[in-house]
């Protein structure tokens, strides 16, 4: 079995891209990911890789577009100002329906913000920050194992549906040690297409192959959403992701993703010796968003109430108010500009939600 | 009483600028509001005002963030993928708690799709497309006249709450002709706050005013957070605008905006003949939502479902759910791409859901 | 008569261009000239026009470009490696046949260089650092006043003959302070053509006017180029300004040009206590230059030597030699990198040439 | 022996950058050098090495400026305007004592110009179109095979003295095609130096390499342009190349490089039939100019006239005049905007100056 080793989560994202095969990196620093490009700047030429940091997000997550059009593996990484300096081109590789990675390490806004970690790009990453009808793939790790796990299955999935995954990580990750098996823990078998619409230069021997995202008449560009639309819906059944921890039997249950979600675990405990049973739902993709388990939640009797727990001013409450429908009162809970909630507070307020003690 | 003139919906929103009392405009040309920018082109130089053709959609921006920093009056006008390259910039205004005014004349999408009208925008605009937590108010005229009027308003409640006000408007509006009195039909009268704020030059006789929305300090970052938070409050609890049409009584409700909800007007009557009374609830405001009116609906013992009507895939319907909270059964309708429900179309789905004919 | 006042050279180029009829600025910043656009930031305001930091120097440029092309009297600033940025857009305004004005404030080089005084960009100004056959008219101030009355005349020659002009000043001359009086100490009339050709809109009244660099025919490519070479002959011959002291009977004459030229007074006083006469012949337009003056020095009899002396590696000593034209020995002396060479070793290397002490 | 094969200029160009061994290409497209590019991202790929198109000729030439610094041979190639706007980075590379190759494939200007050849860049090439004291090592190849030679050897000058070196070419040589032998013809063996001042990475075992244009002190700013013109001093006694054909006991002689120089052999040969004996000094090397080649045309006696001749409005012709220094009279002939210059009209004006027919 693979030896444990310690890292830095932002390295481990950058070990992970490579060890998923990813040989192109486009990117431009900024903090609190820039350990990401440094390591991968090390390991790409080991590997016969290419390293490039652009001029610009913009110029990043256009040559991004430009290698996942020609089949490569290809990856990018920012934070939070610097991916909405990404939109256009995020969208644009949506509608283009090409495979990559975009990590996004987020950090305390809205604008330049600070360094410290946040959840504040939530909507943005889940309900299209770019223009048009378009979704990412969202996945959110919780420990540095996970997000190794998830940067190699997030290129899988890039590939087998065509469409852009976003790692939705945060300062704390990216800045924390754990020790970690280099490699997949689990990797599930997935049956990729053979990248047949890559432009990889044409001599004859087949039509050539465009990648293209303008349609002016209408009826060819509602074929193309229409096409999309089918995409989602089967990305919404196959590929939901989530950790259901002691929610049969709560009196009340936490929805938390990333580090919030190793918060809530702490909140459960302390709760527990309150005599109070926390029940947690960790959403694992955050789009497609488990809404069934959610919505599985408002029907168990002894449930009084859910909390979004969150670093933001409240985003993914309105995912969980989805889900539950009116079946059991929501509450939200959140810090912002990069104050991480502490278990006590999170706890307090519960208990008084609960009117405990 | 003001004279009706003949006016495109793209010029109408120039000259609502004008009259608002807006003199600094900055923009780059993209269909279909292309109009908005040379009308502008040819007025400002006649009222002493500065148009600028920036050299991109980020220039632009960021020069609508230093205008107003100034304390103009300020505009820029885009379509949906130049908004999506605004979006740091937005993020950053709305940070810096900048008033100022942005136009969304949308196209089809994803990427660069087509040059026809859309309503795709609606989660980017309404959630935040950029970074953080951070809200545009939305305004979404359904009429020619109505655009007007919100102009003139969403440059003062720009200024009342120095916050980015957005005019949702789709490429239908910009292209539509429609007979007009050249003046707000209404003007709410707002207490303007001096903008004592503004980076206006310092001699000295006061302390230096800045614009900023960088705070390494986390509490310092949190506190800003608080501000907004506080800000947003208010603005929900003060400035929703919606239209309600024959509800009460209704078998279904139609919530649509825009150009949409003209659509939903035929439905309505076209529903009428044949003995099924329709409802129309128009948001005004798409942020913030009339939740409230909406869950209103929830009450009505006779209707029998809510419907959202979108030239999209489905975006404000999550809103609509979250008004409604279960009490109904939600259903969408929507065409992508440019293309336009028609109301027979639209008629049809309503039957099929309520199993009449 | 005029009052005299202390002023800044930075700050005289500012003024000087309002009062030359200047009413829109672009620009960006750098050191040691960013005191011209602090200045006219203050002052366009106050006189109706408009000053715009853009985005980079490319935008600037561009910006000036329009402008031109609109009819405006228009104006940039930048230093050194600001200037290299322009040079593709000096370039298209030069084959446009648009008048303005771009101040290069020297800074020592190559590459970031420093922020200390220079001459190394007489090349780039004079010989074309942007591509094709195209010329600037080179002015070169060596006070404040003549700063002064050189921006007024620039605009006129600009004008006159639709043609970008240069200042070309440096660090020294732009951070000094001297008593001038605040209006053109001389002003040549000048019949300044109807800029009949502007793209000031067009009605229908009038043939629609166009500003343009592109002919993809040869024969009318090289069409443009005669125009433009019949154009600069006839500059040549009308436009050359040089000042000449004490030539006639000189053992040695001194050609400098801007700061240099002051310190070749000293070294010329310096030289008569040693019993040396030295003359200086003091380039006022670069280009043209005054090769016939310089050329005229070869027919003097007792003239030994002449020095072009330059904060350079050595640049004008090529336009003076080819004035000379081997009728006597020309000899270089220069410092680099934001040295100044002071009047001892000046005239030490003057001694040295001459044999004398 | 090598096998002739026949080759068009853009592809040979491309292929000796490979034979020569550059594995980094950065460049942005225009015409006519787009062959350039287009052939090495064919063979890039082939021989491990990275072909990127950049966003922009700035974004391009700053990628040179980092893989030149970090020890690659690496190169770009442009056009005109192109290399207008490389002006900025062109100074850094040259100021930071990088090697690197850089291509103009000439077409006509100023601005946009045309798409067909000209020399019209020949001042931008040698004398500095960014700012500052600094000099390209410029070859002039006439036809394909020195044109491969050439790239050949400017690799080994750049890495021999850390200077970028720039190819001259133009639309012309460009396009057509020669039969070529696919290997250098002669490569002289050149000492190459370690380049252990390169950005590799650091892991403590050597101080670590900075690369700099910054100094903010004068004296050692000073003491960056002394390195430099030491340098450029060696360049000048070792490095000047160039061809002489019959110029002892030639009537004139004409000036030419590159594709001018070809049109020079038909004159001299049309002229032979006339009874006048033309020679011909063709320089290679453009910057260091063969100044003492030319020089030494001034001391033969029977020597009536020099004629520069040129694809631009009179460029070369200056630095004829500077070796010839008054001791012949030099005359000009010139066509510009893409007009090539017909053997015909050259005699014919050699014929009038000469005072022949």
């Amino acid at each position: 079995m693979a030896q444990k080793v310690l890292i830095k989560g932002n390295e481990a994202i950058g070990e992970a891209a490579i060890m998923a095969g990813c040989r192109h990196f486009f990117g431009y620093p900024i903090t609190p990911q820039n350990e990401v490009a440094e390591y991968i700047s090390k390991r790409m030429p080991q590997v016969g890789g290419c390293f490039l940091q652009a001029e610009s997000e913009l110029a990043a997550i256009n040559m991004v577009y430009g290698a996942a059009g020609a089949g490569a593996r290809v990856m990018t990484s920012s934070s939070s100002p610097g991916i909405s300096l990404m939109q256009e081109g995020i969208s644009y590789i949506a509608a283009s329906e090409l495979p990559c990675l975009i990590v996004n390490v987020m950090r305390g806004g809205p604008g330049l913000g600070g360094i410290q970690p946040s959840q504040a790009d939530y909507f943005q990453a889940t309900k299209g920050g770019g223009h048009g009808d378009y979704r990412l793939v969202v996945l959110a790790p919780s420990t540095i194992q996970e997000m190794i796990d998830l940067i190699v299955e997030g290129f899988d999935i890039a590939d087998q549906y065509r469409n852009p995954v976003m790692i939705l990580a945060d300062g704390m990750l990216g800045q924390m040690m754990e020790p970690v098996v280099l490699e997949p823990k689990k990797r599930i078998e997935r049956q990729l297409p053979a990248k047949d619409w890559a432009t990889t230069g044409c001599d004859g021997s087949r039509p050539r192959n465009v990648i293209n995202s303008l349609f002016m008449i209408p009826e060819q560009l509602e074929q193309r959403n229409l096409v999309l639309i089918d995409k989602y819906k089967r990305i919404e059944q196959n590929e939901v992701q989530y950790q259901s921890i002691d929610i049969e039997g709560a009196d009340a249950v936490l929805v938390a993703y990333g580090t919030m979600a190793r918060i809530a675990r702490t909140v459960a405990k302390k709760a527990k010796e309150l005599g109070i049973s926390v029940g947690i739902l960790r959403p694992i993709t955050l789009w497609p968003f488990p809404y069934d388990a959610v919505a599985a939640i408002g029907d168990i009797p002894n449930v009084k109430a859910v909390f979004s727990i969150e670093m933001s001013a409240g985003q993914m409450v309105e995912d969980v108010k989805l889900g539950i429908s009116g079946k059991k009162p929501v509450y939200f809970y959140g810090r912002t500009g990069g104050m991480i909630p502490s278990p006590n507070e999170v706890l307090d307020y519960i208990c008084d939600v609960l009117e405990v003690r």
